[in-house]
Formats: structure tokens, C-alpha cells, sequence
């Protein structure tokens, strides 16, 4: 049997045939076009996996079921997406649209809990009871695994990792709540602080790099510039490892997995995110003659998509 | 049959038989006196349990199971007591010595997760899948239940909820960490911020409730000199109320439990405690619109502690 994996993200719909160790057999993917609204995107689901069956040898029959990772908040029971902020979907019954095209058992749950079942079955957490995969990206995603399944928590609102305060007298975010992690751990916070760094020191490697054009600033510019010792992006990317730490901390002192999966575009620093995290993890959490959790590097990348959405109907 | 319960604090052994129900159905207690070290205090645990047998009419044949709640960290599957830093304990092997007095099963475990347990079982949270339990006392402790079972991390040092970072530019804590969450809504954080307030306004009612000695002021002053709508004391207790309130919002991000039950000294103040709590965090909750964990006073107070432990064994 075969298992479906689709991917909504807001630029491309990916789509994959999944077999039940979690490999990849054929995949494939459309361009979302969020402007349609919902429907035409969840029935292009359905069309593209049709056609990778077709392409791939397949009947429908050999389908033992889909899954569908999206980015905002599932309820798995009702097959409804509650909230999509960025596709600006609102209480869209997604299973009951995607049944019309392909008539199987069809999952749905949030992307970054989709990537950290990924993670667990064919990923860097594999073979593991209790996970938590972090995508450092936009925001701070988080997926939570205890005892090899997912947990999303008692109303599917759970594991927004996100949004964890980290200080509570601090920046104001996007979900009302204030000092979120991932608003000192996102990509976007990077970026953000680069470019603060930036403004006080316009002679640093991190305006050089991006000819003055602070806009143009990336995470991996301010990587890149610490990476060459420049001492301005040096400081802020010890405190970027610093407030990333301190979330771990929290969660290891919460939560105490086995293993932190990190993935997402500042995971592409690879090394030289993973190890100074490593060592200042160890300077705060509780109990150092304990043994904690691994931090990782996650080991699927753009597939942990794909791959998770397909193993949610194993 | 019936179940032992065993409540190990700094200042007395309590031990109760419960039944089945988490009833308990005999108690007593008697002095710890730390400093005697382990081993008699834990040969205490096993006498004075026989001596409550012997008293209530049954037979060590009675006894399904015995299980011990203590102030530390503890390795359930090896009966081994990593550390106790209240009682100066480390790798204190309990269920080896408690067996040499009663030969029954015996279980270990944290007390904030054993009040966590009782709760589910006997307690506000009973009947329900997921809670979290919290007690506001010298520090903050806690403890989870996922699925009806008690969850303590990989390692058995999770749930330490009191140590999530909820300040990461803020107060250094006692385990090595910053800005942890008992650092701003233990008891001991509450008295600290009412004589900090105390200091720069003597005049205010705080002050005035302790006759000016303000190493007299504890978490119950601040508390009523709120309610007697002092405008400092209102202010610092409004503070609390946040702080407290930002870490029941990560927590409801991260785990989703269905139950929030609140014991420990400060909980105390009722409803004057847990009405504003819930008002704030409704303010800074992510989704507003979906279902959340109900935040509740804990039922079983100083009991918890023996009908959790007692549980264990269930």
C-alpha cells in the first residue's frame, strides 16, 4: 500500500506517493494561488495525486490513505481547518472537499507537527519515543511527539511553540500575546536584528554585505558575517543562539525529549547554528549532571512535509 | 485492597491509606528531621505505614502498593532519588531501603507531579484526559498528565514548569537559568515584589500590615492589602497576575491541557486569585476564538500529596 502526502504551502501545493517506511517514491507540485479560496486549491490536492498514481503505475486502489499538512490550526477529528492566517482560510472542511476528488481516508494536521511526525519515522528523531521539531523559518513552528504519536493538545491549539513566552516584558506579537519565542527565534528576528545592528553600525560586514541596502539583510547574511568574524554580527548572533537556547531550556525543563529536531531556513547554518546552541543549552538548563535531550539538526528538509502528511493514515 | 501514600516534606512525613477511589481512608504523620539523614527517614516511612495498618484493622496483605512522593527529581524505573535539594539528598536508592520494611511494589515520584496525579484522579481535574497542575508556593512546581498518566519528560526532568523561561532578559534562578517562571509567580516572588514595593512606598498598607518590619510580609499580606484596594499592593498583585498569566499562556500554546489546576499557598486568595487570572490571560491567549484549558482551583490541597502518591501504585 501506498500513502499520499500533500504539502499546502502558500506558494506551491506538493504532493507525494509515500510508501509505509516514510520514502518518497514519486512526488510532484502546483502553484497554490491563494487567491482562489479554498476549494479549486483542495481539489487540485486531489487532481495532482490522481496524476502521480497515474504516472507512478498506481490505482487508486493501492492508496491506503492521505494525509494533508497545513499552515495554521487542524482539527483532525472534524477534517476542518479552523484558522490559515496566511492563506486566509477560516473553518474550510477541507476532508469533505478532498473526499469529493479522492475517496479515502483522508487526515489533516497542522505543517510543522506534520514535520515532526516526519522527523520520527524517517528523520533524525526516528526510533524515538518523545520529540519536539522546531522550523525556524517566518515564525517558530513547533510539533510535539510523545510515546511516537502526535500530540496537539486537548483542543488542537497545542504545540505553537511559537508562541511560548520568553519575556514577558517584551516585544509585543502577532497573536496578541507578548514576548512570543519567535520573536527573538524566527528567521524574521534574525533578520530583525541584523538590520537594528546594522542602523547603529553602518560600517559592519552586514551593510557591506547587502551594499548599504538594509532591506536586502537575510538570516543568512547575518550568518554569513558572523561566520567571518565580523564583530558586530558576531554579538548578534550569540544573542540570537542565546534567546534560541533559552526556549530549549524551557522546553527541555517542561517537556524533556530525547531529541529536538531543528529544521527551517536558519537550520541551513547547519554546524555553526547547532553547536554554540549545544553549549549554551548547557549552561542553563537545571540539570546538568542529568542527561537531556539531543538538538539535532533535522534530517528531511522540504520533504519532512510531504513525508509527514503521508505517514498522519499510517 | 487498599494503597500507601507517602508524602516526604521538609518538615513531616505524612502517610495516608487510600482506597481505590483516591479516598483516604487513615492518616498520620511524623517530623522528618532531615537532618538524620535518608535511610531513617525513609525506615520512618515504612513504620508509620504499619502502624496506620495496624491501627485501621488490616494486614500488609491489604496492601496493593505503596507509593512516595518527594521533593525532587526521581528515577521511577530505578526507585533511585537523583536529587533532593531541600533535604541534601542525592542518589538515595528509597525503594531498595522502604522495601526492607514492607515488602509490597513501591513507586516513586515528584510531589508536584504525584498533586498533579491526585487531581486527575480524586480532584478538579478528575475524568479528564490532560491537565497540568501547578502549586504557587516557595517556588512554582508542576506537574503533567497527558492521556490520564502522569508525564515526566524522557529523563524524568520534565515538568519542571517553574523553570520555563518566561524572562530571558530577566531575574537569574537558583537553577542556573534565567528568568524562570517561579522567579515571578512562586510565593517567595510575590512577597519579594510586595517589599520591593514596600521599600520605595512606606507608607503604603503593606507596610502598615507587618508594622513596618517588612521581613514579616508574606504572600498573604500582599494579597489582602489588595483587597483592601491599596493602590501599591494593587499594583504589585496586578503584576503577579500577569507574570503568572504569561506562563499559563505558554503553556497553553505548547500543551493544550484541558485543566489547569492551581495549588500552593498563593491559591489560597480563591477566586480574588483566580478570577483576574482568568480575565488576563483571555487577554493574551493566541487563538480567542477556539476552545482552551479552564483554569480552576486544585480540591484536595495538603492531601494531594498522599492521594497522589498513594495512586501511583493503582
Amino acid at each position: 500500500m501506498i500513502y499520499i502526502g500533500v504539502d499546502l504551502g502558500g506558494t506551491n501545493i506538493a504532493v507525494g506517493l509515500v510508501d509505509e517506511n516514510g520514502k518518497i517514491l514519486l512526488k510532484g507540485s502546483t502553484p497554490t494561488l491563494v487567491e482562489r479560496g479554498p476549494e479549486p486549491i483542495i481539489r487540485d490536492m486531489g487532481k495532482l495525486s490522481l496524476e502521480l498514481l497515474e504516472k507512478g503505475g498506481y490505482s487508486v486502489d493501492d492508496v491506503a490513505a492521505i494525509g494533508v499538512g497545513v499552515p495554521g490550526v487542524t482539527n483532525p477529528e472534524t477534517g476542518i481547518i479552523s484558522f490559515c492566517t496566511n492563506l486566509g482560510w477560516h473553518n474550510v472542511p477541507l476532508v469533505e472537499i478532498l473526499s469529493q476528488v479522492i475517496d479515502k481516508p483522508i487526515y489533516v494536521e497542522n505543517d510543522a507537527t506534520v514535520a515532526a511526525l516526519a522527523e520520527s519515522v524517517a528523520g533524525v528523531s526516528k526510533g524515538v519515543k518523545n520529540s519536539i521539531f522546531l522550523t525556524l523559518g517566518t515564525g517558530v513552528g513547533g510539533g510535539i511527539i510523545i510515546d511516537g504519536k502526535i500530540y496537539s493538545g486537548t483542543h488542537h491549539v497545542g504545540s505553537e511553540l511559537g508562541h511560548m513566552t520568553v519575556n514577558v516584558e517584551g516585544r509585543p506579537c502577532t497573536c496578541g500575546g507578548i514576548g512570543c519565542w519567535e520573536q527573538y527565534s524566527s528567521a524574521t528576528a534574525l533578520i530583525r536584528m541584523g538590520r537594528e545592528a546594522a542602523e547603529e553600525a553602518p560600517d559592519c560586514l552586514i551593510a557591506k554585505m547587502v551594499g548599504g541596502d538594509l532591506d536586502k539583510i537575510e538570516a543568512k547574511t547575518v550568518i554569513d558575517a558572523a561566520r567571518e568574524k565580523d564583530p558586530v554580527a558576531v554579538k548578534v548572533y550569540d544573542k540570537y543562539i542565546y534567546y534560541l537556547a533559552m526556549g530549549i531550556v524551557a522546553l527541555i525543563n517542561a517537556f524533556d525529549p530525547e531529541v529536538f529536531a531543528i529544521g527551517g531556513g536558519v537550520s541551513k547554518a547547519g554546524d555553526f547554528l547547532i553547536e554554540p546552541l549545544r553549549e549554551k543549552v548547557k549552561e542553563y538548563v537545571f540539570y546538568k549532571d542529568l542527561p537531556y535531550g539531543r538538538i539535532e539538526l533535522a534530517a528531511l528538509g522540504n520533504d519532512a512535509g510531504i513525508i509527514g502528511a503521508a505517514m498522519l493514515g499510517k
